[in-house]
């Protein structure tokens, strides 16, 4: 009898690429439509020198004795998907102008996508996370900035020019502080993280949001009236989501929205309070937390290796 | 030899039913994509007493000698298309509840679709009309309300419940006016018909809006304040448009916005002037004029006549 080599998995791999840390989960590269499962799941520090060298070794690291069909890299900040090139990557200077894609096939000897790291956390939090089952999901990730995407049918519906959903960036208060955007009073800058926290402050509080929000469920009447206020202005901005896009549920998620989830719930009752003839859907924290986006490059990732045959 | 009589064109109708007119669009039933060819067009008066006898009535004394194939009646109110009832008609009563679609197709013996008149006309506006050769259009009817519709590949987004594209309702000026809807400062109390009137006339100025736009032309101050109000409000509205939409080019038809298109020039120089990371598409003003409920529903009919083989 002749021994038959036992087959090594195939297996793909996301990597959610943030300013300090490299999130990664490897599934198997199966073909069904479920939230692909963690073979393995980590965080490792991002690489401080060579992006594409250092990506390539976590990669290999992570994968093992599996079989590495496909990869796709989530990276903060303006990615030209065609091409694989990140064109513009604020928090990682390192990446700016970097064929990531092409560069990082060439070393791994695989294909590999690279995507936007919100756009990878929206669809897999859409699919698997809160708005498992709907069918038209709009994702708020609250953070120091807001960004929003509205994904129907799995997919991110992004506009003519690849803009929509900027919740962040509407005018909530037309006399309001001046924003990143060049705009006055966008809702970044009344609940943004810097925002709450130079709120927080002025209301001689210390410490971070999450301080606030500490300090909110102890009753602390300062920290109501800062939460009050970003919850109204939240709100006010998705009533006119609710006018212009009518999602079908909302999810809201990032740093800021984690538990005690008070501003999704304050925001929530102000919703259905300030909503008239609109059609007011359910509005639920986000459920994949820090894992969502690489969550989202995992199911990217299994995608692309049905496209490209291994 | 026996004589073959001559075949009569077969033909579809496009009724736009208005609160005091019923406006009319004969098209050939071909299988183009083209807008529908006018072989008859015109207007007569709403039937007063039994709708669905009344516009049976114009059907075929409008069809005349042609073989009528299909019928698409647009109607200003809230539809049920699938059953073709009109569920409520604010401007048309006698509608109200009444299962259009299947009562005047046993009458005329053809398929009837009912549809809602903005949507009609919208949709005209966008294949045919100003947004003709675009993807992607935002429409918006500026008159006694403001109606948007939002339209891509031909067909109208209009979110999970059916009501988005209601940029007449977003908040513009927040400590404003109380709206119909029950909102406060929406933009149709800035801008809609009434509201321009009310501003007009409060000014010192006497008329219609018509009367205001023509004293604007002559560089009289008061109008151009109000005129400038309006189109300043407008203009926000649609920079959050952009914000959340990112349409590809918006269309602006409607009573209002008819020659001199004086609101739509301000508008348009507003939006560039307020607009900061946002993609300004092209604003331009709608084409089809009043007949664009007709050419919709013109085109509906044609579709239908292709679902349903005669």
């Amino acid at each position: 009898m002749i021994a038959v080599p036992a087959m090594t998995a195939a297996v793909v791999l996301g990597l959610d690429v943030g300013g300090s840390s490299v999130k990664y989960r490897l599934a198997s590269a199966d073909d069904s439509d479920r939230m692909p499962n963690a073979l393995a799941e980590g965080s490792v520090t991002t690489p401080a020198d060579d992006p594409v060298q250092g990506l390539a070794a976590i990669a290999r690291q992570v994968t093992g004795e599996n079989r590495l069909v496909a990869v796709t890299v989530a990276v903060p900040g303006l990615v030209d998907e065609t091409s694989g090139t990140v064109r513009r990557s604020a928090n990682l200077p390192a990446l700016d102008g970097l064929p990531l894609g092409p560069d990082l096939a060439a070393r791994l000897g695989v294909p590999v996508s690279v995507i936007n790291d919100g756009r990878a956390a929206a669809v897999a939090e859409a699919r698997w996370g809160a708005g498992a089952g709907a069918n038209d999901v709009f994702t708020l990730a609250l953070g120091t900035g807001i960004a929003g995407s509205h994904i129907v049918a799995g997919c991110v519906v992004d506009g003519a020019h690849g803009v929509a959903g900027e919740l962040g960036h509407i005018v909530v208060e037309p006399d309001g502080m001046a924003c990143r955007c060049g705009q006055k009073g966008c809702l970044e800058t009344v609940v943004g993280a810097p925002a709450l926290r130079r709120a927080w402050h002025a209301a001689g509080g210390s410490g971070s949001p999450k301080h606030l929000l500490a300090a909110y469920e102890t009753g602390d009447e300062r920290a109501q009236e800062v939460v009050e206020r970003g919850a109204g202005a939240l709100a006010d901005a998705i009533v006119t989501l609710l006018a212009l896009v009518d999602p079908g549920v909302i999810v809201i998620g990032g740093g800021l929205a984690s538990a005690p989830h008070r501003i999704v719930e304050r925001t929530t009752a102000l919703v259905a309070e300030r909503a008239t003839f609109h059609h007011v859907p359910r509005i639920l924290p986000a459920r994949l937390g820090k894992w969502a986006g690489a969550v989202g490059t995992a199911a990217e990732a299994r995608a692309l290796s049905r496209r490209v045959p291994a």
